[in-house]
């Protein structure tokens, strides 16, 4: 018996990776789609613009897209909603008794709320008893990081957890398909970079910390750990390159950074989860590698490429990081949660 | 009376920069063009795959390309040729009493070799009397930077003339046309980025530190400012963007950073020399510029662009910054240190 | 004194494309923007994102926007509206004494409607009375092609009257600007081609045979001429490109071909109006050429360029053509219309 | 037992999908790589640039590449070599008795040299006994088409067979692939349509008459039907795009075309051979398909997908098709052929 879910906000470009990745899911089984106003009633053939490049599955073509205000049966919910309309939608799911899997910022950094990377903080599901028990809410919410957030949060798990990471200096170049769909005029993108991207630098210089935190008496402890991050939109598909440097409280040695990168495994693999990659992160030695186009797709999209690891002369070791945006970085890394939480038994059918 | 003068490496793209600039230039006159073994002999037009947009100046194109080891009777030489093979034809050159305006790496970082941004540096062409006493020309040898250090190196000058600039931490994103032609297969270069340029970070984490250094008994004392570079190729046609981090010896205020850019002007623009941009440095208030494609062609290619001054919880601030890597960044730099040249009575008909 | 005029739709890309040519003209000045509701009332600096590589011309970023429903008291007035919305106010505004130069598809063949390329047809001018008489007006609408349309009748216009030209196969690859702004998402146009550009490719099949046309008693009698469209767009910003197939009613020589096109200058040309090129049609020598990206600024933007003249199998000839979408095909077209109405007396101060 | 292969040009981007296409097929093994000078004696991972997205399959690795003039010790070998190269290597193994899929041009027009496409004519196999007769070989050499001629001949079999197609008016959009690597620099590329490639057309406009002939009496007639093709490059990476306009000897309805073109199933269907689509014609609805990178991986690359399919007002018909390059046009298509031959017994162990 699978758990039935539904995927809120199906007809955008981050919905529509929710039900492609969904699609074959040996737990779950996509059992209602919710949509817009101007969405609901119609089919999701109908309704949906589908901009993916592998076809929509056949199975999602005639169902019919529920309202916003629906009452839903599934003890699950994925959440692609946009930020500020997911807020209380997803309160009101949640209070209802259902789990649900946010990628919206609207809860994010809410200190009852976990924001998770199964590989990274898996114990921070201790807070859903804090926030059932502060909210009175039979359900909860758990969250995702930014899709910018996500591999430096990676890469820092294990280099902290040995050596104490105390400052990130970090440059991303991001993908197209992260603003959404219609998302970037292509009369901006082709030949040019946009260097600015609202409201994503604060996300990127707060999540993390938060992330690989401790849990102390229901209590998240961030780190102590500056980050500055400059946040760039280049003509690239899919596919977040990202340049950084990190300084350590104890400075490793370069073989040790690489060796720490690579041996990294944590639960999500221990427990085989059906979403986790075999290696979270995947160090590779060429010169001028990762590339968005050539490693994006690594662990099916779930594993965290690094490259030219080497040493910074202000900081101490500067490196090059590529997460896919809309798979680890947005639907991927809900689903990733859900897997998580249902092996945990946090979700029942 | 115009300045006669040779272009060497004319085919190349750099080559085309100098023929294009050199078009109607009022000072100079173009005399000479001087190519590799295959070339030599053959009119320009046949000799040459040109790929400017603008089309090849109809008086070049009959022009015989003479070989690498010619004799040339042009008092002063500008110089397109590949780093390595440029190194000994230079120096026969300079040897033979021609001024020889250079772009490329071999000689920049010898200690009686000009590396010269006008608006940055002019006193630095006191070298030249080193140079020659020291090697016994009657010529020499004037270079100027990589196009990637070009666009900071022209920031810092102000800044760290008021302020003392100690840091600067910098990712560039840099156009296709800097590799060359034919460069960057487009295979590589569609709907990815390659995060590697091989042995550009090392100019752009040294040569900022002898241009902005000061020249003592005929030594040039660079700065001590520690720099760290992340370069990538990204898939823009013109214009490197570059996201820079930067701290200070002592922190200025948030305007007092934008007001020393926006006002900085500088010997060329007092001599108004023909190359020289009105203004050497534009800041820009949007939120989203510069951008490559929309914000090279300022000043004629020949001014650099910032954007988006803001504090780094870092270092001390951060901005982006955009220089023509094409124009500033190699030909244009190198017409505008001949114009200073002979503007100071260095070059003689 | 110049004669002052109004721009109608002025924020979008074909008004941006107005304003720029219109920036120095040394007949017509700038005088009112309108714009929509939501743009009316504010500067033009405050409602516009300006997109055009160029900087926006500093006197207009001060101006105030009128709403649609403005008199305006500038005798001539350029229309940058959208198809549909263009109808109702061009008509009121032809009524009320102006002459409106149109870039929308609303009049384009209406009977009494000039459908104007200078070059090709400027005897429809006659058309003028024929309108004000039926429709009681005092001013008139004169429209210009849609872009796509405009490079293939420019070369048949000479071809034609040579040789007669009774078939055409046409495939285009049109550039991402003439979708408008913000048009085509960048998602849908990095690395792919969409095969469909609604209700274009019926554009192109009619609109040439109208402006091939003869007057006779008021009346244009279209040419007979059957021809097949394709049209795509491509990830380029400008240009369209397009491959012809032609059949002629008797079948020149090539070089016939060629030497009717290269030789071919038109009233404009005798006129020497300021927005005609030198040469409306430049044959191109060169295997590769034309190239959008090389040869859309040819003649400012205002030539035709064509290549790789060579018989076909299936009709008589084949070629290669470039246009530039929106300057010849939009703005740059319709000012050129208007330049030559007030050369022969139709706009008056 | 598998049957063991070879793969001439192994190093080379066709030459990489050989490689990618036969790891793991359920006939062959990969036993032997043969490259040029420069790469034999090295390991297939020392002398080759990959430059595929998915990963170079690790089997490969540490072979070591023969040089061209090696014994071969496999009954099949694969001729990924550039044309002009591939001509001596391939007649001197097919006469030593190895059957040779080449996707070379040198031999594809030769009239006892089958140029072949499983669905399209394999019928015309029967030529494998006039070669041998012919040239005393023990081996043979067969060979698919050109990419661009790939797709329309699919198309026109099941279309010609019904309706009799007599003229075939062809405009290709190519992908950049096609070009192999380093192939197209990208700063011809970006923002840029190449009008024109190298003995493209007259390939495409000869290949598909002889692939759609009958066999008599050893000897292949080939269908009259008058083909022009307009051959272009446009910044896709992969996929050939392709507008056509047919006449027909009996001009069908339009349902039938599409009827026609829908329910086509042939010989590999129904051998169920391992790289044969399960529908070689995949005809699309929407108006705006197929585009490049959303169809062009249909049927894992090896079906050619139609769409647009509307009357043309010069000929009968007109439609767009797209067939990916490398796989269906190159590799895929050669792997096809050699099932083909190993199902009916010209390829033995």
């Amino acid at each position: 018996m699978k758990i039935r879910v539904s995927v809120l906000g199906a007809t955008g470009t981050v919905g529509q990776r929710f039900i492609q990745l969904l699609e074959g899911h040996p737990w779950f089984e996509l059992a209602a789609l919710v949509g817009s106003e101007r969405s609901a009633g119609r089919t999701y053939a109908e309704a949906t613009r589908w901009v993916l490049d592998a076809p929509m599955p056949s199975e999602v073509k005639g169902m019919t897209i529920l309202p916003d205000d629906a009452d839903l049966d599934t003890p699950l919910v994925f959440s692609a909603l946009p930020s500020k309309t997911a807020g209380i939608i997803e309160q009101r799911l949640a209070r209802a008794g259902h789990i649900v899997c946010s990628n919206a910022s609207d809860h994010r950094m809410e200190p009852d709320v976990p924001l998770l990377i199964p590989e990274v903080n898996p114990e921070h599901l201790a807070l859903i008893d804090v926030q059932r028990a502060r909210r009175g809410w039979s359900g909860a919410i758990v969250t995702n990081p930014n899709c910018t957030a996500t591999g430096p949060t990676m890469l820092l798990r294990p280099l902290h957890d040995r050596f104490g990471v105390t400052k990130l200096l970090l440059m991303s170049m991001q993908a197209l398909s992260g603003a959404g769909y219609p998302g970037i005029p292509s009369y901006d993108a082709i030949d040019n970079v946009i260097p600015y991207i609202g409201g994503e630098e604060p996300k990127v210089e707060t999540e993390p910390q938060k992330m690989l935190g401790v849990v102390r008496d229901g209590v998240i402890v961030p780190i102590a750990c500056t980050i500055s991050a400059h946040c760039n939109r280049v003509p690239v598909l899919e596919g977040h390159l990202e340049c950084l440097s990190i300084g350590f409280a104890q400075r490793p040695e370069l073989e040790e950074v690489v060796e720490t990168l690579r041996s990294f495994r944590s639960l999500p693999q221990e427990l085989n989860l059906p979403s986790a990659p075999a290696q979270p992160i995947i160090v590779r030695d060429e010169p001028d590698r990762p590339q968005p186009r050539r490693d994006r797709e690594a662990g099916r999209g779930m594993s965290t490429t690094v490259g030219r690891i080497r040493p910074c002369s202000l900081l101490d070791y500067k490196l090059v990081c590529l997460s896919h945006n809309t798979i680890r970085g947005a639907a991927g890394g809900s689903l990733l949660n859900a897997e998580l939480m249902y092996a945990q038994g946090l979700v029942k059918a």
